[in-house]
Order: C-alpha cells, then structure tokens, then sequence
C-alpha cells in the first residue's frame, strides 16, 4: 500500500474510529485500527468486539482530491500513539507506505514516521448484516432521543439487559426506554414505516449509545439503522456503526406508569430546577441526596434539604397550576436534576399518586417524553 | 452580626480565599471561613496553616453601596457547602443574619439557608508582619515569573527546600530558581529597592505561588510583597496573601551553570517545540521520555525517539546558527517542552558545553531567562 492523503480527512475518521477501541482489549490486533485502500478509497476500522466503527474516505470529493493513490493494500497499525501523532503531523498532506513485513512509514513535512504493522488478515471480519428491517430517523432527533433516556440506564453490570436504552416500534411510534429501577426514561417519535413494522426487546448499551451520538451530525441528515439477529447497524453518510444487542429480555415497564394522577402540579421548568439544585448541594454532603418536597393550599410549593451537620435549605416557589391532594414527598434530588435536565420546555407538569408512587414529569405541552422518578420512604 | 451585601462582591472574595482552604485539614475550624463585619465592611479569612488569605470587601466603592450593615460582628461557616451555595442563590442581594449560638441565616429571594456557625474566637490569628524589609513589583511581571520558574520545582517531599522557588535580591536585581536536580528554571527582574537591599535563601512552596498567581489581578497593578522572619505577605488591592517560607537552606545552583559554551545554536522556537513534541508522543509510550538531539555539518539538526515495540519518529531540522562541536546528546522531551512553553520568543538560543553536561536554553535576545535541562546518559 502507498498513497497520500490529505491529513485533516484521515484525522477526521481517525478520531470517529478510534471512539470503538478500548484501551482493555485482550486480542491484540483490536487495539490497533485497520486500513485499507483500493482505488475508490480508504476504509478505516476499528472494534472492541462490542462495537465496530468504519469510515470511509473516498478517492475525490466534492471535485477535491483527497487521495492520491499509488499502490493498494491494507494494514493494520497500532491506535496507541497513530491516533494522535496524525494530529500533529506538521504538513497538509500525509504519505503513507506499507513495506515487506508490514513496516509502514509515514512522511509528512519533515517528519518520517516509522511504525510496527499488523497483519490485516488476522484483523476479524465485521458481521454481515441483513437489510431486511430498517428504518430511517433524522440524525438530530435520534440524538436529542438519546440524551433524554440514556443517563436513566442501570449501570449495574448484574442486570446486563438494563443498562442498555430499549428500542421497540409499534404502530409506527418509535419508542426508547431507559430503567434503573429507581427510575425511568422513555421519548417516542413517529416515524415512517410500514403499518405492520414491530420491533420489541432491542436494548442497546446506553454507553454505546452516548458514543453513536458523539459522531452523529449535527446536521438534519437522515440516518438509517438495521437490526439483524444480535447486531444493530448504524448508518451515517460515510460512516458504518455496528454495535451488539443486548442478552436477555428487558422487564415490562409499562405498569410502572399510572393512569391517572391524585395531584398534578405545572411549575417553570427552570425556577423548580434552581431551587432543587440549590437543596441538592446540601443533601449532596449528607451523600443521600434526599429532597423534600411540601404542597400548601396557596398554590406554593416548599422544596427543603436538612444536614445534621451543616444546617437547612429552605425554597418557596410559587407553581403556576395545583390541583388535587396536597402532598408531602421525598425524592432523590439527582435523579430529579438529570430529568429536568433534558425536558426542553418552559414549564413542566408533574404528576402524583400518592408520596410512595412514582412521580411522572413531563414537558406541559407534549406527551412524548416522559420521565418517572420512585419517591424515598421517609419518616416525616 | 446582620448585613445584606451584593451576591456577586461576597462570591468573589469567597471564591479568592477558598482556595487557602485544605480538605484534608486536621484542625476543624480551618476547613470554615471566617467573616468579619463592622461599620467599614467585611472581611473574609481562610487558611490551611501554610496559606492564609484574607479578602476585604468595603461598604462602598466607586460611589456603589455593596453592604448595608444592620449588626456588627463575627462568624466561621463551614466552606464545604457555603462556597457553592453562595454563588447559587437567586437574588443579587445576600442577607446573613448570625443569632445565639453562631446559628447563621442566610436569604436571598426566596431562597432560606440555615447553617451551623462556629465561633470566632477559636479561629487562629493571622500572624503579625513587620512591614521593615518590603518591595513593590507589577502584578503581571510577578504571574510571569511563576508561571517561568514554578514548573520545575521538585516534587519530592524528602527535600522541601527544593519544592519552592527561591527568591534573591542581589543589586537591584529580583531572581526567581526554581530545580528539581534535573532541570532549574530562573528568571530575573529588575526592581526599585535601596541599593543595600538584599534577599537570600527565601524559598517560597511552588504550589503555593501557583495559587497565589491566580488570584493576582491581570493589570498593572503593584503588588507589596513584605519579608518576615519566617513569613512573606503578598498585599493585593483588597487581598492579603501570607505564606510560610520553607525551612532549610537552598542549595547553590550558580556552579551548575557554565560561563561558556563548546556548541550553540539559534533555532526558531515554535518549529523545534513541535518537532520534539512528536517525538514525545512516542517516547512517552516507553515511559522514558528520552529523545536525541543530532547536529549535523549542513546546519541541520535531527530528532528522534524509538519505541521498540512501536517504532521510530524521525524529525529533520533548519536551524538559522549552529556553531562549535557537532554533539549527539539525548534529554527528557518532556523538560524540554515544558522549559520551550515559557520561553516567550520567536528564535531560541540552546548551548552545550558537551554530551554529558548541561543544556542551556535562553531567548536569543534576552538574558533574564534561563532553562537548564541535564541531558540523559545514552549508549549511542
């Protein structure tokens, strides 16, 4: 193999590659990334076994020559050092040269670079997937999904199935779920599939997911995933995303959401987030992070945090709709912080049945995103 | 005591003195901050025994009313909690009420925070500093000259004396050392003082200097800097800064020093930082850091490190003057990176007096600057 490339394009898909090598493999060959060129491009690889991540460089793009090829092979070299000596190299363009034995020089500038190769024949091959059931969803929205469920996930290692975000589809309602059994994140999108499109019990590894959205485009391109047996396949416009389904059968969750709510509340989104920030940081020194929440008849809600050792906060906060029961309830100030986190809405609604059920939040406007929370048992 | 000051004064001096607070404090009343009020404002103490900081926030300035004193008097509140919930309150006015006991309110908005104060008179006093032996220097040259020498105090706890750097005044001259045993940074200043003024074996902590240097204020202002016995105070507009001087006695560095070159060599200092800097990237996978300087007779210079398990960085260099012996000598790229980031100059001088001695570094237009590198015993 011989060519030049230019080095900000070879960067580029360095840096989205190398987001699939860990730094814990024990197959050798997988900490280093795969390279291969032929005279349409250059294909870069990487895996951990879990997740497989390939970039595509093509020969000439938008009438720019970004590769001048002079010999095609492939090769695979070493992540560790590769990925950021690229980055430093000091001239717009790269030479890279496979000898015998896999020797490979890099010139660039004034510098030659001289690195141990691989054999790419022993690098393993990337499952071959299907393209029988896959949908199409616009890049931003999978994204914004992500964010809103994924920081929900178990991320006990005992229960595999729960730390991944679980996919299904129905009635065309795509729908991401996300359960550490202290509470729950789900969105919904509608998208365009077939009426009688199913998908159930797909959990991909919330990890994994907060990595696909690291390289997903801002831009509103639209992404196309597949799902085969045990693999899902992410495909962006010059970049392939393979990652495993999760073992096991993801537990119902639906039953955990109630019907209809004994109180609702619709508050600012951003003044209760203040406020229980401001309680956290103090039940955050008692390592509980237990927040109190007290309903009063004048439409004001009083949110407090209490350390032994250091004192009390105290917040009165005016809600703009209160109805139902008045209630006294205690919560994880965290997991209440991270919900409130991802609603983009001016004001939310919070929904209640009773101060050891589940608290509901939700945008005040839209019934797509839903965020559950299980109340503390306190004595007061 | 009783008083409402403006949010933003009060968490700008908290956020000053709380960086004298230690986490691992043996003394409970050194991990709070003392607050001192009276009709002429407020001060704010802190200290880890080592460092102590003390801001002032008066009444009014620039015609700004910043507090409104209803009761004069003291209070220690825990920094662990305050310092952040301060910054968080909602309201731009801050109420602090202390009651029996020390019990200490805090309101702003509708934001209510009770904390257990401590009591004043358990706080150590500062100590008392004649002010005889002082001199005045502008704030920007002072965070420079730490920001030159600091980084190569030692690490090493077995000699303390050499975890500082040491300050003389010799001829009207101000001269910063900082060593490690295998590099020393120094930098000297001229200042205004009597003739007859002199400093010797003051050693202050490098880290203490780090802290000190960001606190100081990026204008020109002067900054009195005052000499004790075993204490130095660092008089900022409305800061003062104490700090112990380290005990023992500074070795001599001057010898390490030589008064005439075999080799030097002009070279433009970004070029040659990059160049080494590749060859780091691998050298430090070998955890050696080491890399070899080549002289060649074409006034060219190579670099280059080896890993034997990754392989080789080679780097050719123009240098604009190279003259005396041609010398193979290998250092830490690491030190030498870190001497080339302080040096603030286009084109940098470098001379050698042998393989086996030091490397000496200087700004080609300047000599108030100098690095010393000792150069790595190599076999080839």
């Amino acid at each position: 193999m011989k060519l030049t490339i230019l080095k900000d394009h070879l960067n580029e898909s360095i840096q989205h590659v190398s987001k699939a090598i860990s730094n814990r493999t024990t197959i050798p060959i997988l900490s280093g990334i795969k390279i291969d060129a032929d005279a349409n491009g250059m294909t870069l690889t990487a895996s951990d076994t879990d997740i497989s991540i390939q970039s595509y460089i093509p020969v000439e793009k938008n009438d720019m020559n970004i590769i001048q090829l002079d010999r095609p092979g492939s090769v695979v070299l070493s992540s560790k050092f590769f990925v950021e000596i690229i980055r430093k190299l000091p001239a717009a363009q790269v030479e890279i040269e496979v000898k015998d034995h896999f020797h490979t020089t890099i010139r660039s500038g004034s510098s030659e670079i001289q690195l141990v190769g691989l054999d790419p024949e022993e690098y393993p091959t990337l499952p071959s997937i299907e393209e029988n059931r896959k949908i199409q969803l616009p890049s931003d929205v999978l994204k914004t999904m992500i964010k809103q469920t994924s920081f929900a996930v178990s991320t006990n290692e005992s229960t595999p199935i729960l730390t991944g975000v679980l996919w299904t589809i129905q009635d065309g309602i795509l729908k991401f779920t996300a359960c550490d059994r202290h509470r729950l994140g789900s969105r919904e999108t509608q998208i365009e599939v077939d009426g009688g499109f199913q998908l159930s019990n797909i959990s991909i590894s919330g990890k994994t997911l907060n990595e696909l959205a690291k390289i997903l485009p801002d831009q509103n391109a639209l992404i196309e995933v597949v799902f085969a047996d045990n693999q899902v396949l992410f495909k962006l416009s010059s970049i392939l995303f393979y990652t495993r389904i999760l073992d096991g059968t993801y537990p119902d969750t639906s039953k955990l959401i109630p019907q209809s709510y004994q109180t609702e509340m619709v508050v600012n989104a951003q003044q209760l987030a203040d406020a229980i920030d401001r309680a956290y940081l103090l039940s955050k020194e008692e390592k509980t992070n237990i927040v109190k929440l007290i309903m009063r008849e004048d439409q004001t809600i009083e949110i407090s945090s209490s350390s032994s050792e250091l004192g009390k906060v105290t917040e009165q906060l005016d809600v703009s709709r209160l109805s139902g029961e008045l209630l006294r309830i205690s919560f994880n100030s965290k997991y209440m912080l991270d919900a409130l986190k991802v609603i983009d809405s001016e004001f939310i609604h919070i929904g209640f049945t009773g101060a050891m059920q589940p608290i509901i939040i939700r945008p005040e406007e839209s019934s797509n995103l839903l965020q559950l929370i299980l109340p503390y048992r306190t004595t007061n």
